[in-house]
């Protein structure tokens, strides 16, 4: 079972690619820091200092500009990939595969995990676009 | 079976309110047109030009400034409420009922929801505090 979301950015994929690897850009629109550069192999720690909250990621590909695939919690994988479309945008699809339909809270996680993902696209989207901050605002 | 969708944005009630019933700010955020300003009992058309597509809804109940209940496809009551946050912000909280268990693409139609609803709230953060518009960029 996996969970797949796609957005279209209106950027290359050189500049969305960098505002996942850099760590300067990724608290525009997703977590607030990164340890360091994603590059494959290494193991990041990611913080969002407003839910005093962080955990780690495993790098385990990158094909710059075109893919990124990272290890989190509970063992899910991740896979960004880096699509071209219409009028040199790009389309950011994002898949998190692991989830086990016999796990309690299996459509409960399923739901958060889209929700997720889904807000930080739009975030990305309004960032890459408008240089837009809109990060932090889901509540539970 | 609910899906509920909570989102602070750091404008007033009011002004959030304003933006669902007046046919000519929905089209900054969601869908490109609504047919009348919403009020109770009224039925409005709803298109997306991107699309080519049209439905519509049956605004069941109105409290200005803090609640929208209507019907749409398939019978699902939405319900959007309006709450005060800090610093003058709102939390915007969108919950569809109606999704049966025992229908067929349960869970997928419970995901695709919350696609939508995540991604209608992050486009209306954008509108309302930056005035930029992030509509019509998901893909599926």
């Amino acid at each position: 079972m996996n969970n797949r979301t796609k957005m279209n950015i209106l950027k290359p994929a050189n500049d969305i690619f960098e505002a996942f690897v850099d760590p300067e850009k990724i608290g525009h629109f997703w977590f607030s820091t990164s340890s360091e550069r994603w590059t494959e192999g290494k193991t990041i720690t990611l913080r969002y200092e407003e839910y005093d909250a962080q955990g780690e990621i495993h790098i385990k590909e990158i094909l710059e500009n075109e893919k990124i695939v990272f290890e989190w919690a509970g063992g899910h994988i991740v896979t960004i990939n880096f699509l071209p479309s219409e009028n040199e945008g790009t389309i950011v699809e994002v898949m998190e595969e692991g989830f086990d339909e016999d796990d309690d809270g299996f459509i409960e996680s399923l739901l958060d995990n889209k929700e997720g993902w889904v807000y930080m696209l739009s975030c990305l989207k309004g960032y890459m676009e408008f240089g837009v901050d809109l990060r932090a605002a889901l509540v539970k």
